[in-house]
């Protein structure tokens, strides 16, 4: 390992072609995390990790300027994001996450060092839930890529088609926060705090998804891609129309002054932004929601020469439901 | 979806961007295939696979250019070898393979119908094996990257650190034919047949591994990097010299004519050449070897002063020991 020759003792100018594949697989293999659910973790052909009866999985794909930005967030904020999209999936089937694979898709000129405050930040978001990463892969690449699969258990998952007409419709974690973050950075500014960093690193709110189907959840996803476009796949799913009342959804202050700021209202964060990792679900018309949720709508049945989709305060909503890749 | 400038009525020149990531998510979502392991499929947050006990994963990148090249196979023969490559990790721990995830980074001006044949060619493998495919997830890249993750059950695994001096060394499969396809392929050439084919979609001895399982295999892996490499991991894992005979190793004819036309020693590519997805196990002296395995050599204590490697007829081997990304 080279020092840095801007004289920085921390720092190295290390390449990954520099370190090489089998390097770097035993440097990432060194820094991952076991947990006693892992039976075989890394550096075979495969793991092997404890299941009850069935496994639940769920796999996503980042790439660099699509899903995150290195001028914009730290290695470990890319790190703790990789992970945190991936536990967000398994929170909205209720499941509890058990282990991670990662694999990394890199440039022969990256340093080193921003893969091991990926990876550190990566296992750190895991250890935060419980999971272990119990291997990957690494090649190289001209765009660097991450792929996660995460693992986990359900006593009994949630899906998105159980919704019914007269059901509660409820929220737990932040909405907008992360679109709001996301313009502000856009325009180059790197306030307000809640907002950017809320884009930099989502903080899901862990244990809702089982919170939820222990409380009778009936349908549930997790706010990915903006709360029209995710509630829109529950409503197609299980045919039903969903009616927000924005009266009853929670404002975060940092959204209001970016949608200020901007000359936006906040309920186009609040409605379209993505990646805030909130859940929403739906509820028994009688359930007591658990600790965390809010209620900002109700499930109707489908008018007559109508179709599934989201109304908000009774009517239409005219913009783009969310962000979709490619376009 | 628009008819080819070509006039081929079957062909269009629809690309992924016009598509859209919802479109693709959509098509690609009714391509795949599920099972009766399968509680839930794709289309959710995550999927549910059923599991006893424990599950077996693992996890593969596939990078254009690096992995396959689209000159050189069909978009079908890049799905086979995607799928094959991770079902053959299953394959090298014992594990019989349930279910399997898919990751598309692909470039806007990709033709649907490249994605298309690609996931067929993909589902059909898994299917070969009664492998399920639950979900995925796609992203636009200007570098098409596959990503697989799979998932298995095995009674028992087999690592990579049981082989002990006194036992037997054999192989499944077929060594060198990838390599010599390559090295065909890569001085123009698309013959002979066997080695290019085997190049483009590997054949892996699937169950193979199971079966030595049940014969009693005490370390296992597959050959994805080269057989001297692949044992070098037995070697170091077990703490243990592995001892090849050539004269026990078969030699495919495809490899001999490959080395003849090149000037080349037929070992180089059996010894060297990846991507065959052979499987190489030891078993205890005296065990009965399971169909399909031929002994090719003898695990050995490391001698004083020695360290764990793999020798070739009792000699050091000094040619590069396997295909290592980055260099």
């Amino acid at each position: 390992m080279r020092a840095s020759e801007s004289g920085a003792g921390d720092l190295t100018v290390e390449t990954v072609a520099e370190l090489g594949e089998f390097g770097l697989v035993e440097r990432i293999t060194d820094a991952l995390a076991t947990t006693p659910a892992v039976i075989v973790g890394a550096g075979d052909d495969a793991a092997e990790v404890k299941a009850v009866g069935s496994v639940v999985v769920s796999t996503d794909l980042l790439v660099d300027q699509g899903h995150f930005r290195r001028d914009w967030s730290t290695a470990h904020e890319v790190g703790r994001k990789a992970a945190a999209s991936n536990l967000s999936d398994l929170n909205a089937m209720g499941a509890r996450p058990t282990a991670l694979t990662l694999c990394l898709a890199l440039p022969g000129d990256l340093p080193v060092s921003w893969v091991d405050e990926m990876v550190r930040g990566f296992v750190e978001e895991c250890r935060s839930v419980g999971a272990a990463v119990v291997g990957g892969d690494v090649a190289a690449s001209d765009v660097l890529t991450i792929a996660v699969t995460a693992l986990g258990h359900a006593d009994q998952t949630i899906c998105r088609d159980g919704a019914e007409s007269g059901q509660q419709v409820a929220v737990a974690g932040a909405l907008g926060l992360s679109g709001a973050g996301f313009a502000a950075l856009s325009r180059g500014f790197r306030s307000p705090r809640a907002a950017v960093q809320a884009h930099r690193v989502p903080e899901p709110p862990y244990g809702a998804g089982m919170a939820a189907a222990r409380a009778g959840a009936t349908a549930m996803i997790d706010v990915s891609d903006g709360l029209m476009g995710d509630l829109g796949h529950i409503a197609r799913a299980s045919e039903v129309q969903i009616d927000l009342n924005t009266g009853l959804i929670p404002l975060e202050p940092a959204v209001v002054t970016v949608a200020e700021a901007l000359g936006r209202h906040p309920l186009s964060f609040v409605l379209s932004g993505g990646e805030d990792y909130a859940i929403v679900a739906t509820f028994p018309a009688h359930a007591e929601l658990p600790e965390g949720f809010t209620r900002i709508g109700t499930v109707v049945a489908v008018p007559a020469g109508d179709r599934p989709r989201v109304m908000v305060d009774g009517e239409p909503w005219d913009e783009t439901p969310g962000y979709e890749h490619f376009r």
